[in-house]
C-alpha cells in the first residue's frame, strides 16, 4: 500500500508533465513560425489536446490496451466504449490492478501521450493547412491509428511477442507522429515563397523566446515521458532513466550546435535547440537500458543526425516549417535501432527486432496517413486558398491577431 | 512514517502547482488586455502573491483554521496571530498532526489557495483600477474576508455542519473572487471605448500566446488545485480526481468551442481557452465524487454556460476584460451546484444544502466587497484619471512599458 | 525501500525544479536586457545547461564529492573521471548508497546545480560579452572551479570540517557566481550609453512579461533548490524549508517594492522583482534552520540589501544590466551571514565560521575568475565590437533576429 501509494504518486506527477509537453510544443511551434498564423497554430495545439483526452477516454484506452487473449493476431483488439474501472467485491477501486498505479493514473498518464503524435505533425503543416481537415485528420489518427499502433507494443501485441523493444515511444511516438507527418507535407505542398527557381529560402520563425522556452517546458516534460515510462517509481530504473535522458539531451544539442558551427559558421540557435529535441527523441526507445556513456553516444548521433536531416529535407524540396521529420522521425527511427546497438539488449536478433518494429510501423503510418489525407484533399481540400496563405490564417479562419497592439512586418 | 512522508510530498508538490497558477494567471490577464496596462497587471500579481502569503502566515491561517469548539456558532474564530506549529515533547515538529501532511505544509498548500480569490478579481478590474486602493482591497479581502468565508465550511463552520460540500474551492475560492469581482465590476464602470451609443466593442487582448501559455499552466496547476484538495496521496481519491479535473477542462473547451462556432461562425480561441477554465471551475467543486462521465457532462455545460454568461455580462453591459464573472462566478456556481446533480452525493437535499452555500458566500462577499470597495471609492476613488486610462496605467503608475524596444499601436 | 522510494521520487522532483530554473534565468535575463542581444543570450543559457552537464558527468561530479580521506586537507580531491555507480555483488544498483536517493538521482541533482554558477555571470555580462571567450570561461568555471569549491563545504572538505554551513548554496553557488559576475562586469566594462559625462542612464529590458514569469519560474524552482536540499523527503524538514523560502521571497519582494517605493516614488516591477530573488537568495544558506519569523526577516533584510546595492553598484559605475551583483553576491553573502545570527545555528562561534567561509569563497572565486578571464582578454578579447553592441549580438553573432516579424525601435 505505501509502495503503491509513492509509485501512483510518481505517475501523476510525470502525468503532470506529459500534459505540459503540450505548452512546449505550442510555444516551439508559434516560435518557428511566422506571426501571422500565431492564433491557428495555439488553436489547433488546445484542439489536440482536448479532442485527445477525450477520444482517448471514449475509445483510444480500450483500443490500444485490448487485453489480447491468448493465441490472437495481436494485430487488432477493443475492449469496448468509455473507461470502466475495475472494483472490488467491496465497490471500491481494485487497487490490484498493478503495482505502480491505480486504473486512473494509467488512463491519464497514457492519454497524455495519445495526442502528442497529432502535434507533431501539426508542426510539419503550419501555416498552409486548412483547420477543418486538420480537425478530422486528428480525430482520426489520435483516436484511431494512434492506439491501434500501441497496441502492437505497449499492449502486448504481435510485435511485443516478437522481442521489439520501445521503452517510450521513440517509435510508438515520435515516429507514428514523423510517418504522418512525412505523408501531410507531401501532400500538402511547401509554403509559398519557400522554394522558388529551385532555390531554398528560410523562412524565419517569429519568436525566438518563446520557441526556446518551448524546447526547455520539453525537456521537462521529458522527466515524466520517459521516467514514468517506468510505470513505477522504482528507484533503479526512474532515476537512471532521468540521467539518460538528460545527457543524450545534452549530447545532441551541443553536437548539432558544433556540427552546424562548423558547416554554417553561425552559431545557430534553432539548430541547438532541435539538437536537444533530436536526442531526447533519440534516447526515448531505450532510456532504461543505457549506461550514461551509451546516453551520450546516441545523443551525439542524433544531434548529427538532425544537422543532416533537415539539410536532407530541405534538399528534396520539403517544407517542414519545424524540422518535426528530423526531430520526430529520423531521431525516432535512429533511437529505435539504437536499442539494437548499445546498451543492455544491445545485439543482433534485437536490431534486426527494431528493423521489423520500425517498418511495420512505416507501413501502417505511411498507408493510413495517406487514406485519410488524400481521401480529405479530395473531399474538401487540406490547403488554403493562396489568398489566406499571404494574409495570414488568423485574420481568415479565426478573425483575429495574435498580437494587435504590436506594429508588425508584412511578410 | 513511510505514508506520511509520500503524502507529505504529493502535498508539496501540489502546493508549488498551485503557486504556479499565479503565473497562469498573470500571463492570461496580460494576454487579454491591452499592452499599455501590462506592467501594472503584473505588478498586482506580484502583490497579491507576496502579500497573500505573508497574511496569510499573520492572521489567514489561524482565522481560516481557528478550531472551531463544540457548540460554536461556526461562523468566527481565530486562533491567533502568527504561526504555531504543534511540538511533541522532544521539541521536535509532532507528525501525528495530521496523517495527510505536515503542519507546515497544511499552511502553505492553504496559503498558496488564498491568494487567488483577489487575483480573480485583479483580471476583473484590469486597465482602469487604481492601484493604491486595489492593493488595500486585497489587504482587506485576502486577510479578513477569504479565510473567515473559508472557516464555515473547511474550518469545520456552520457550512460543513450543514452538510454543504465544496472538495477544492468551486465557491470557497472561485466563487468569493467571483462576487468580488462583480461588485467591482459595477462599482467602477466600463472601460473607456468598451460601450458607446448602446453598442458594446471588442477590446482586443494584447498577446495570445501568453493567454494561451497562462491557460495551460492553470490547467496544470489544478493538478495540484484539485489534486491536494484530497489533503494525502490517497491513490484512489487523487487520480479519479485528476482524471475527473482533466476530462471536465477538455470537455469545457470543446463545448464553448462548439457552440461559439456554431453562434458566431468563428474559430474563437478565447472561447475555447475559456472553456477550458469554465469546466476546472465547473469540476472542482466535486471533483472527488464524479465519474468520467459526470465530469465530462459537468465540462459540457460548464463550457455552454460560458458563452452564454460572457454574452450576457456584456449585455448588460458589465465590463470584465478577461471574462472572470463568467469563469469564476458563474461555473463556480454550476460546479457547486453540479454537487447535487451529479455523482455520490447527488439528491435534493444535498442540491438544498449546495443552494444554501452558494447564497451565503453571494451574501456574505457582495456585502463585504461592496463596503470595502464603496468605501474606497468614496475616500480615495479607485478609477485612475480618463487621461491615465487612455495613456496606460504602465506609463502614470510605474514609468516604465512593457515592451520599451517594440513599436506599438496607439488604442 | 518504500522509504527510499519515496525519498528518491521527492529528489527527482527537485533535480526537475532545478533544471527548470534554467528557464527562469534565461527569461529573466532576456527580459531585463534589450531585444538585439535575445538570441544571443538564450543560446549562452542553452549552451550553460548542456555543456554544464557533460562536464558535470565527465569531471565535476568526482571532484566535487572526491571522497576526502581521512587526514587530507580537504582543499582538493578528486576520484576519476566518468560516472562510476555502486553496484551490488549481484551486479544491481547498490540501494544502500544513500537512504534519501539514489546514485543517479545524486549525480543528476548535483549537476542540475553545477550549471546554475555560470548563468549567473551570463545576466551580469550581457549585451557585450563576444561569445567564443564566454563558452570557455563557462567550461573552466562550470567544469572546475565550482565544483573544486564545493568540495571545500559540501563534498567533506575543510569548511565542513572547520564548521561552516550552506544549506542549499547561498555562498556555494551563488555568490560563486556572484563574484565571478562582480570580475567580469570590471573587466568588461559598462554597455555603450550606461554611463556618460559622469550620470548613470538607464537601459531599458524589452520585455517585462518574460522576466516576470522568469522570477515566477525561479521561485516554483527554488522549491527544489531548497527543498531538495534537505537531500531526503523527511516531511518536517522538507515542508519547513518550503514555508520558510516562500516567506523570504514574499518578504525580500515587498520589502523591496515598500523601500524602492519610498526612495524613488514609483511602483517598480523590476524592483519588486529582484527583492523577490534577493529573499529566496537569502535564505538559502539556512532554510532549514529557519522559524517562519526568521525567514521573513531574513527577507526584509535581503529586499532592502537589493535597493541599496542596486544603487551603489550603479554608483561605482559597474554595469550589471539584471542586478546580478545585489542578487546573488550580495544576498548570497547576507543569506550566509545571517545563519549565525538567526535560527537554530545563531552564535558568535557560527558567525565567525560563516565570515571565514565567505571570505574564503570570496578569495578563491575572485583570483580565479580573474586569471581566467583576464587571460582571455589578453588572448583574444572578451569583448565585442563598437560596431556589433550598437547593432546588436543577435546580428552579428548568430545572423538571425528574435523578432523578425516586429517593428523594432533601435537604441
Amino acid at each position: 500500500m505505501e509502495l503503491l501509494t509513492t509509485n501512483n504518486v510518481w505517475m501523476m506527477i510525470c502525468t503532470a508533465l506529459v500534459f505540459f509537453m503540450h505548452l512546449g510544443f505550442s510555444l516551439l511551434e508559434i516560435g518557428l513560425t511566422r506571426q501571422k498564423n500565431t492564433i491557428n497554430i495555439l488553436f489547433k495545439n488546445i484542439f489536440i489536446i482536448c479532442v485527445g483526452l477525450l477520444l482517448y477516454c471514449l475509445v483510444g484506452f480500450n483500443l490500444m490496451y485490448p487485453g489480447f487473449e491468448e493465441g490472437a493476431s495481436g494485430f487488432f483488439g477493443f475492449s469496448g466504449f468509455g473507461l470502466d474501472s475495475p472494483v472490488t467485491t467491496e465497490g471500491t477501486l481494485d487497487l490490484n490492478y498493478n503495482q505502480g498505479y491505480t486504473y486512473w493514473t494509467d488512463f491519464l498518464f497514457q492519454g497524455m501521450f495519445a495526442a502528442t503524435a497529432a502535434t507533431i505533425v501539426s508542426g510539419a503543416v503550419a501555416e498552409r493547412i486548412k483547420i477543418g481537415p486538420f480537425m478530422i485528420f486528428t480525430i482520426i489518427y489520435v483516436g484511431l491509428v494512434y492506439p491501434i499502433a500501441g497496441s502492437w507494443k505497449w499492449g502486448e501485441g504481435w510485435l511485443d511477442q516478437l522481442g521489439f523493444y520501445d521503452f517510450a515511444g521513440s517509435t510508438l511516438v515520435h515516429s507514428v507522429g514523423g510517418w504522418a507527418a512525412l505523408v501531410a507535407v507531401w501532400l500538402l505542398g511547401a509554403r509559398i515563397g519557400k522554394f522558388k527557381d529551385g532555390k531554398s529560402f528560410v523562412i524565419l520563425g517569429h519568436n525566438l523566446p518563446l520557441a526556446t522556452a518551448g524546447v526547455l517546458i520539453l525537456w521537462l516534460g521529458w522527466f515524466g515521458f520517459n521516467g514514468g515510462s517506468v510505470l513505477s517509481a522504482d528507484p533503479t530504473a526512474t532515476s537512471l532513466t532521468l540521467v539518460t535522458t538528460s545527457l543524450a539531451a545534452a549530447a545532441g544539442g551541443v553536437s548539432s550546435f558544433l556540427i552546424s558551427t562548423l558547416a554554417y559558421k553561425n552559431y545557430d540557435l534553432t539548430m541547438f535547440l532541435n539538437g536537444i529535441l533530436g536526442g531526447l527523441v533519440g534516447i526515448t526507445a531505450g532510456a532504461d537500458q543505457m549506461s550514461p556513456t551509451d546516453a551520450i553516444l546516441i545523443g551525439v548521433i542524433a544531434g548529427g543526425l538532425i544537422v543532416g536531416a533537415v539539410a536532407l529535407v530541405d534538399k528534396i524540396r520539403l517544407d517542414d516549417p519545424v524540422g518535426a521529420i528530423a526531430v520526430h522521425l529520423i531521431c525516432g527511427i535512429w533511437g529505435t535501432l539504437a536499442v539494437g546497438i548499445f546498451g543492455n539488449l544491445a545485439g543482433f536478433d534485437q536490431f534486426l527486432n527494431q528493423l521489423i518494429g520500425v517498418a511495420a510501423y512505416a507501413v501502417f503510418c505511411l498507408v493510413t496517413s495517406f487514406i485519410i489525407l488524400f481521401t480529405l484533399k479530395k473531399l474538401t481540400g487540406i490547403r488554403v486558398s493562396e489568398d489566406e496563405e499571404i494574409n495570414g490564417l488568423d485574420e481568415y479562419e479565426h478573425g483575429m491577431s495574435a498580437y494587435p497592439d504590436f506594429r508588425l512586418n508584412e511578410h
